[in-house]
């Protein structure tokens, strides 16, 4: 059985269940994979403030509890659906914990499983750029794991990235969090974004914000690979709990699989 | 904490789940109320089939373990987003069990809750029309409900109900099973569906499948309120759970509230 520990956010937690269904070949409902999603969000302080030293409380602790009580429950693979959360502050303590209580959960890293993703179907792809908040680009959640395992990881200039990049999903006005998925002015703002990572030398762009894919829907930009970490999540729950249910992916040229 | 019972079907579990973000008046993540979901669809035999007499497998057995688990998890209320397990013959049986178990969880029965809605809300109202599947229809789950409370339950002639209701849902080639949102045929028969019933009198028309509002959103048609019962009962897992964070509804004309 699956866990998912869903209330960092809770919309990014629905949107991880919708690709768990979305991501497994199923004809009737008895053919989809069983699932236990945990939400208590008001029990799981901001990430992002804790990895920028604006509190010490660090949320690793009601991750673990809640992956706990989902092992308890019977899940025996679990994914955490948040960028930030994989950010080796809180996701080591994660480790940690479970090690410490003699678990035997297998809770997967979702940067880790980009990387994975990368690596298996986009083998001739070593430059990625990296869309996010402030937040995960700070605490460089995607350069610690993805460039020891040899990809160069692209980011944008610190000016582009807190005017134009974090505003895209905060913005009270036109960000994606206050607007949902219509947010013209929010994707025009990210596609600048993309266009200056391509530039840059960027062959795959990585959403690595859960709000990002509101927006930005396809599954190639500019001849670049678009990659919804949260839909690698998703496809990597089903692989290790009932990989023959797993939706084949989008074969494309030269040796490419796309989501 | 709320509990969802999301197996039956995984779809329809995602949608309630959807919905109580929805009415929940929230600012922040943190704000958002506590939820586990339960989805074991492989476990929970068709509701129809049962009800039509087809397997003797009663689907309660699955969905009163899955209730258990979900108390023994933490929740204290919860809700089964399926129209076809509240027939007696199923939720009876759930409820014995729950009592025979000495279990606590209060477990909201979603038709009760559309009849309440509809007496808080739209005083005014004594006819409703119910578009639903076969199944639905023929094992009278609105009317045994409803009716009781005081209201006229009106179904569609048994060859409209069996040439264009239950096929706008599962049409191989037109129905919201196959076609999801997108479904512009299934939509017109829905909607002459309701015409019809319109004409016989209707004041308002139950959604009783949890495929239709995937076609019709609008709150109002032809006059008659639009009522889902699957926001209905995301409404009453709130209100039993944190009530000071429901959303207000839309206030209408003569004393009404709509969804």
């Amino acid at each position: 059985m699956i866990g998912v520990v869903a209330g960092a956010g809770p919309f990014a937690g629905l949107d991880l269940l919708n690709k768990l269904l979305d991501e497994t070949a199923a004809a009737t409902d008895q053919d989809h994979v069983s699932v236990i999603s945990w939400s208590q969000p008001e029990t799981i302080p901001d990430r992002t403030e804790y990895l920028l030293g604006k509190t010490a409380v660090n949320p690793a602790n009601p991750l673990l509890t809640q992956l706990l009580n989902l092992e308890r429950a019977g899940a025996t693979v679990a994914g955490i659906p948040c960028n930030t959360a994989h950010a080796p502050a809180i996701f080591d303590q994660i480790e940690a914990g479970l090690a410490a209580a003699h678990s035997s959960l297998q809770v997967l890293h979702m940067i880790a499983e980009v990387g994975a993703f990368l690596r298996d179907n986009h083998p001739q792809i070593e430059r990625v750029g990296v869309l996010s908040t402030t937040g995960t680009a700070v605490a460089r959640v995607y350069p610690l794991t993805l460039e020891p395992l040899g990809f160069k990881v692209l980011s944008l200039p610190e000016t582009t990235q807190t005017t134009q990049i974090h505003p895209s999903i905060y913005d009270p006005h036109y960000g994606i969090k206050a607007l949902g998925k219509d947010a013209p002015h929010a994707r025009k703002l990210l596609l600048d974004g993309a266009a200056t990572l391509r530039m840059s030398g960027a062959q795959a762009i990585i959403l690595g914000c859960t709000e990002i894919p509101l927006v930005i829907q396809e599954k190639s930009l500019m001849g670049m690979a678009v990659i919804d970490p949260t839909r690698v999540l998703a496809r990597a729950l089903i692989r290790q709990s009932a990989p023959d249910k797993l939706k084949p992916l989008l074969p494309g040229i030269k040796g490419q699989n796309f989501l």
